[in-house]
């Protein structure tokens, strides 16, 4: 995000590096109020059902139109298992039970960091919510992979489906690296 | 952190919930511009070296002088792991090797994540680096609990001990709840 002006006092900041620190920041030339920026937190929840996966078809850029585990930007007063299940109700209007941590994936190119979960349907509702045109159940063989909207997604997916064949799942911190030339295909 | 000027063009911002959201946002009264605010994260790592594990002394507020498991703000431009590891060489001087996963601790009350990994000394060498006058190794039971800077260390130190006991060492999400009122006594 671009930094001109100063949150407290509105005057110009500019980019330096304060005393004591050894990064470039947002100072502020009239009150030396330091902005810094950070990586923010999305967190997502894989939704099983009867052995199928509940995802929801976007509304909203990017990747209008594709498919995508539930996720979103976490709000302060939340905690990551919290804000996965609140954007869970959003956007499949569905309650979720036995919700576990199931990976941490970082994404460095965008300062993103995002922490998924895995539940259940608490019972057999969900419907199409906010920011999605459709929510369905696909059976693991059915997923339309080539219709995912992220590569976060479908790495979490692909290591769920793997898993739940087996009951054993882990819990993974792991990289995912934005192929920049193959997204342009993908007109993003 | 109080917004009272827009970071892009330098006029008021004021409090108001934008079309389409449902929480109050900091919203430019000229461009429209909305400025968001999530929770940050810290990272952390919890350092064992011949069953002894490594702690540092804080320099900084809060809790100056009191023990603390090496941790700091993500930067961007990072993963949780390899900012765990920068923080680990800033304050304490160590490298690590066998970084991996421990725990996910929110602590609401402070709109943070704290990421914890557990690792090793990649060779026997440390001392007391960036905002940290000592570093020492401590075994299990000489750990000084009443010392310890913060809730979240010593939650994650409490069960690394545990588990380093067996050699089983689980994953964890758990909320961390600040009792202001026994943070009185410490004067923070």
């Amino acid at each position: 995000m671009e930094i001109n002006f100063c949150n407290l006092c509105g005057a110009t900041s500019e980019q330096s590096i304060p005393e004591g620190d050894d990064k470039p920041r947002a100072v502020c030339t009239q009150c030396g109020h330091i902005q810094y920026q950070n990586p923010k937190i999305v967190n997502a929840c894989i939704i099983e059902h009867d052995g199928k996966i509940l995802l929801g078809k976007r509304t909203i850029a990017p990747r209008i139109g594709c498919w995508n585990v539930p996720a979103g930007f976490m709000e302060n007063g939340e905690a990551t298992r919290t804000g996965a299940i609140r954007e869970v109700k959003e956007e499949v209007l569905a309650d979720l039970k036995n919700v576990t941590l199931f990976g941490v994936y970082n994404i460095v190119q965008r300062n993103q960091v995002h922490v998924y979960f895995r539940g259940e349907l608490a019972h057999p509702h969900f419907g199409a919510g906010a920011e999605t045109s459709d929510a369905q159940l696909f059976a693991p063989e059915d997923i339309p992979w080539d219709e995912l909207a992220f590569p976060v997604g479908i790495t979490a997916l692909k290591r769920y489906i793997k898993e739940m064949e087996s009951g054993d799942f882990s819990i993974q911190e792991q990289d995912i690296v934005i192929d920049y030339e193959m997204l342009k295909k993908f007109d993003v």
